[in-house]
């Protein structure tokens, strides 16, 4: 197994990245090897420097790194040796079985459709996030930014894409989906949600269980919440910025620790050939700890296989 | 001036509407009455056994109460003697100078809309509602409601409600006006808010200072935000059920506390030829009274007029 991961993604690369690489080798088995693509020569110093034993890993050599404010599509294009892109290239010919990045999103969804592409038979691919519930655990909401106009279809398959997920990688027996709306009713919402209610009704892949609104997103109501990319992306940066506000006031407490996107290391992009998953820019050594062993778990359990699966 | 109450709107109404009542017009002047619009009977024996000088107030029978599962435009019409649709019959001939419920949000939608109407140029009223900000005081967010799809020309009239509504009802000098979008960058969005930017900016009936993201809701960076109906109401349900699980867990903060809806009493239904304040379901008296408060303000201040001139 090869967990590729970003050297040079975040914004406290690559010392987060590497100090939270040393972590996640500890925790993997022999015949998972963590590779890591950035300036080789660097990464063995910094490796050094911080007591780790260089041979535990393997190395790409991609000096040029993408920056957060970069035109994605140029950036991949013009940079083809800049770490996300030798990422998707290594990604793509197989010579890696994940590849992971803290860096600028919008070039890992770029690199993740045009170059490891959509599985056969999705629409659009969708990246997907995790939600605290207030008792304990958490659910996944999707789309959170990768579309920001969707269609009812797309939706649709975005229930079958957050099940997979929440069944394969948390464990969760016949994921309940929810969709995201502004009422309980069948007939309640916008032009995409009516249209896509009926649609999720008939899905007989996935555990549909009505309506949620916006006040039911941190209950047990659903283990899947779907909705376009706008609406996803507006709610997730209103959670994170809640969750700050209460770091902020000292507010220490289980259910706004689950807030702490450093302990699920990061967002996958659902429906693509492979295992791709974008992190936190501000992501820490311990978040990319976590990002790397999201890695392992979602190739470990065949998560692609089982979405390619069900679309086929 | 008459400030129109509907006595049977709100899940503890009549007494959280009576006792309201009572607080509020203690704080009015003589030539401020409160009109109770209800059961006379029942409303003047329960203000006596408050205590209450049933002089002090004006009545209308109307003993039909619509209820919170009622569809909206069916109750109105088959309900003439509603304290809603009452309510309405009487802000259009100019009985009352506004109406305010905490009842059936939809049907005070449709109340508003096709008895009193919208003003003339205004394509779609909007519902408006307070977001707390951290340091102190609140932005207004709108639309949350009235209208789950949006044109751009909608928000961009909206982005001008809310402003008038900032600066005649708040006190707010040239308010600064936020796009709810996914991103800051003028072309970042979805294709409403993509071709919304540029009438905003052009708009030189307000303040636009550009997209506002998830994470810019609850800081001092606008006094107005704009969005489409799906989007406010998602976050607005999502921003009360936080609130929910502060109070909940105990926490105690000026910030949070200002997110209590009972202290600004209701959202206007901004856009149409009268005061319309629409109540959370859920009101106290202390809600009632301060939306009974909130309708005296927004007549006194005129705003209607204010509205109508910048639509003309």
């Amino acid at each position: 197994m090869k967990i590729g991961l970003d050297v040079l993604g975040g914004d406290y690369a690559p010392n987060s990245t590497i100090f939270g690489a040393i972590e996640a080798q500890k925790t993997l088995k022999d015949d998972q090897r963590l590779v890591l693509i950035g300036d080789q020569q660097d990464t063995v110093e910094r490796l050094k420097q911080a007591g780790a034993n260089p041979d535990n890993f393997d190395y790409i050599h991609a000096p040029d790194a993408i920056s957060m404010h970069e035109h994605p599509t140029k950036a991949i294009t013009q940079k083809p040796n800049s770490s996300i892109a030798k990422g998707f290239e290594l990604l793509k010919n197989g010579s890696l079985d994940s590849f992971a990045s803290a860096g600028n999103t919008g070039a890992m969804l770029v690199g993740a459709v045009f170059s490891v592409k959509a599985i056969s038979g999705v629409l659009r691919p969708a990246i997907a996030t995790n939600v605290p519930k207030l008792k304990s655990g958490f659910g996944i909401l999707l789309d959170v930014g990768a579309n920001a106009d969707c269609k009812p279809e797309m939706l649709n398959q975005f229930a079958i894409l957050g099940s997979l997920y929440a069944e394969h990688i948390y464990g969760v027996a016949t994921p309940k989906v929810g969709l995201l709306n502004i009422g309980e009713e069948e007939e309640k919402g916008n032009l995409l949600t009516i249209s896509t209610y009926p649609l999720l009704k008939e899905n007989n892949k996935i555990n549909f269980i009505g309506n949620a609104e916006g006040r039911d997103m941190f209950t047990d109501f659903a283990d899947v919440y779907v909705c376009d990319g706008f609406t996803g992306n507006v709610v997730l940066k209103l959670a994170e910025s809640f969750y700050g506000i209460t770091l902020k006031k000292g507010m220490k407490d289980d259910f706004f620790d689950r807030f702490n996107y450093e302990q699920y290391g990061g967002s996958p992009i659902l429906g693509v050939n492979a295992p791709v998953i974008v992190g936190h820019g501000i992501s820490t050594p311990e978040a990319i700890k976590n990002m790397v062993l999201l890695s392992r778990d979602m190739i470990e359990s065949k998560i692609i296989d089982k979405i390619k699966s069900a679309f086929n």
